[in-house]
């Protein structure tokens, strides 16, 4: 754990410039997985029930030198599947356990009985269980050399190939892949580059565009700006003048002692220097709450009240004669609605959204590779300190970490960019409070490559459970997914495609 | 050169079982580059002329460890490029020196000024002179690791990113991707892959589906035959009975002088077993020409006439009552058609075919990981002595060899076996006499996934300059070729494309 302590140790510590995006990055994308493994959903729901199994993947699918396989886990359940023939959902899992994003994916279960579908949910290699080098696997740069989007594709393509060799009911499945997030860049991804193997792809808040040259490295924060803007008056001014605020604060030591104590911190704040981190922290948990600003009490990154931005926000409706203190004050009640809604915590742990997991390193290692999603503000049009990307900042940073360093263009090379029209069968959904909209495809590219908006949506709320307060936009966009994926599975079953076996 | 002379040394003096397919491949598809690097067009032809540059390319695109680059080389010709904007024809190379194969595609010369095309022809790596490590590239498995055509892909597509935002006339130039036999295949597999990168490809005699379960593995050596079948009396029929006649003769010492003498070989046989490898060599001599049964005299895998299997068979048109020594006479007779039809051969050199250079370890090397091709002959539907195809004893060789074993499945897996319709804009081009038509997609796709045949054809005729004496199919080819190549950028300039920094 020695690469993650400097990480930490970099990235708490210092100003964390590029990477303080990486760390929003892993707190976004990733750290559900720590919090959230295991929860199982209501008994209102379609119940969940699966097997459990594990797939010898192969180490490396893009050389010969490395023979060595891996356990890859995978959740399998047939309860409703149709057979012979009966189509498959398949998950393509990202940066976690994939049990959690199994029972954080209500979508699939409510629509696995009317399509008489099989769901698989694939780990990501180097997530949850499925190590591939067990213990060592997050030891060097070395052993995380086999990390890249290109291998999970390749791992999701192999097993798909030998569940059909193997199971002889589902040699003429279609199999349509389904994720979120960064599970959804890949569920797209894999219908680009293995149509052979999915006849289409739900990707949902997948923002494949979030890679230098595609989109204003803005955007993603002036959307999450925008959530605040338009959830209570003076909100999102007010968070821009908190960031003054505490500079100011942090400049004296009595100022620290307030800050600490008035955000009940678990750490208080010793030196000025540390304001820097705080201020991440902060930012974090806005950023946190635009990606869950769902219409209903939810427990996603956090226990939250429904919209719990307009919760945040009544904290925060001060005209502009406060003190720095009564802003403070406000901020800081603000936070405890994200940190505290169940009253459970007995301090605010800054240090949280930094805090270990495998999973955060293998993210971290990721954006410090292929996943390059430049990201700035700059306190204008957006409620945050204005701070620039600066790649090659983020670059030593990344050598520092992990003796790699990333490239930039690579994603856009090998995933096509802006240039993906000749694909056909894919859905992007995108909800339009979701800061990740800002990378999505947001408009329809074909006939068949088809954007479906949820304006009043967060981060792949499509994919959660039904639930009586979602608005009509989410019902009409499951709806409308559902429909494509009948739609490709009468055309499969049309012109039944075979193994390459066959 | 060490892992070199132990595959000589496997092949020549043992059965050979498994790598007899691979000899075969590797002198169809590769020796030619020994044999013709700086061959020039005659005069009458479009010249050539362009200028050599070489690109600093990533070793491993598939992974961050290794971060080390090479100098990739490509050829340039912009003589008749109309700027900005006009198309460029990139060749993707294959098993050998670039310069080789720009100047043995003549259609690319005859086409550009037409289409006021940019002319690019990149080296693949581990091929010419880019090798990735230098002279040590092919030291052991450990350098051979970065050997695959997904890496080949990678260096086309990010050459072209490249080409493409430094040069400004090119930025919204279509590039369209043309290759011959695995370099057919590789074109066909850059635009399945990489369609932001490339409008369309041509694939001429691309041999897609010579892969495990796609194509019936007698196919091949079923078409060699059914070429000396038809070009005169009882060809086929003789060389059938040529290999028991080798056979009788090769049980005695006076016969394998006789068979020495007879053949002007230049180094006798001298025990019953030397006679695997000369049955090996003749196979792979019919092999040979029935991939340059052209109807012109040319001078591509050897020096030879016009429609050389029927000069060849001329020698083999014996009715049923000859003696062995009889019918090895005129076995002879027709081999010298192939290996001294200039008659400048003072002896034949049976291990020709198996002598080394880069390029035949390097096919090797594919051939024992990705290309894994299964070719078998039964000796009914096809000239040869039986020989099945055995995965097993191919993959025990290969280990032996390289230390590494082939992944029968794999090249299904990520190039989409038979189930490649979602795709558009590649014309596979097959001739009829060319044995790689049997694994070659013969059959349009859809509107523009599409098959052009040229019965008498042998193989990637298309690709070579025009010659008063082509046929009208292969006139009629490059014309649809052209037109085809006209309707993609005529499209492409209507909707241009970005890079993807743009």
């Amino acid at each position: 754990m020695e690469v993650l302590d400097r990480i930490v140790a970099t990235c708490i510590l210092t100003l964390c410039i590029g990477s303080l995006h990486v760390i929003a990055l892993k707190s976004q994308l990733f750290s559900r997985t720590a919090r959230h493994s295991g929860g199982l959903p209501h008994s209102t729901r379609t119940p969940i029930s699966y097997e459990t199994f594990y797939f010898d993947q192969r180490i490396d699918h893009f050389g010969f030198l490395e023979d060595g396989t891996f356990k890859q886990r995978y959740l399998v359940s047939d309860r409703h599947w149709q057979t012979p023939g009966g189509p498959i959902l398949f998950y393509t899992g990202n940066e976690g356990d994939i049990a959690w994003f199994c029972n954080n994916t209500g979508f699939m279960w409510e629509v696995a009985e009317e399509l008489g579908a099989m769901l698989v949910f694939a780990e990501h290699r180097y997530y949850g269980e499925s190590l591939p080098f067990g213990q060592d696997s997050y030891s060097d740069s070395k052993h995380l050399n086999y990390l890249t989007s290109e291998q999970a594709l390749a791992d999701f393509a192999v097993l798909i190939q030998t569940l059909k060799s193997s199971l002889p009911s589902a040699q003429l499945s279609p199999v349509i892949a389904v994720g979120g997030s960064y599970g959804g860049m890949l569920a797209a991804w894999f219908r680009m580059k293995y149509p052979n193997i999915v006849v289409g792809a739900l990707a949902a808040s997948a923002p494949i565009w979030q890679f230098p040259g595609m989109v204003p490295c803005g955007a993603f924060y002036r959307i999450v700006s925008q959530d605040f803007a338009s959830s209570g008056f003076n909100c999102d001014v007010n968070i821009r003048k908190s960031w003054n605020a505490i500079n100011n604060l942090s400049s004296t030591a009595s100022g620290l002692a307030w800050l600490s104590s008035e955000f009940s911190l678990c750490s208080p704040l010793k030196q000025q220097a540390d304001a820097l981190s705080f201020k991440s922290w902060l930012q974090e948990t806005w950023v946190n709450l635009a990606m869950v600003d769902y219409p209903y009490e939810a427990n996603f990154l956090q226990p939250l009240p429904p919209w719990p931005i307009q919760v945040v926000c009544k904290s925060l409706a001060f005209d502009s004669a406060v003190s720095d203190q009564q802003l403070l004050r406000g901020v800081s009640m603000a936070a405890k609605v994200y940190y505290n809604y169940t009253g459970s915590s007995s301090c605010l742990n800054t240090s949280q959204t930094a805090t270990g997991s495998l999973g955060l390193m293998g993210w971290f290692y990721q954006a410090c590779t292929e996943m390059v999603m430049p990201m700035c503000t700059d306190g204008v049009q957006d409620m945050f300190e204005p701070e620039e990307w600066n790649f090659q900042a983020f670059s030593d940073e990344c050598f520092s970490m992990f003796g790699v360093r990333p490239r930039a263009d690579w994603a856009g090379t090998v995933y096509g960019g802006k240039d993906i029209a000749s694909h056909s069968n894919i859905i992007f959904s995108n909800g339009g409070l979701d800061p990740w909209s800002a990378g999505g495809v947001t408009q329809n590219i074909s006939d068949s490559l088809v954007s479906i908006l949820i304006p009043d949506g967060a981060h792949h709320l499509d994919l959660r459970y039904s639930n009586e307060h979602d608005t009509p936009s989410v019902r009409n966009a499951r709806q409308l997914e559902l429909m494509y994926f009948k739609e490709w599975i009468r055309k499969a079953k049309k012109t039944p495609r075979t193994t390459s076996r066959g």
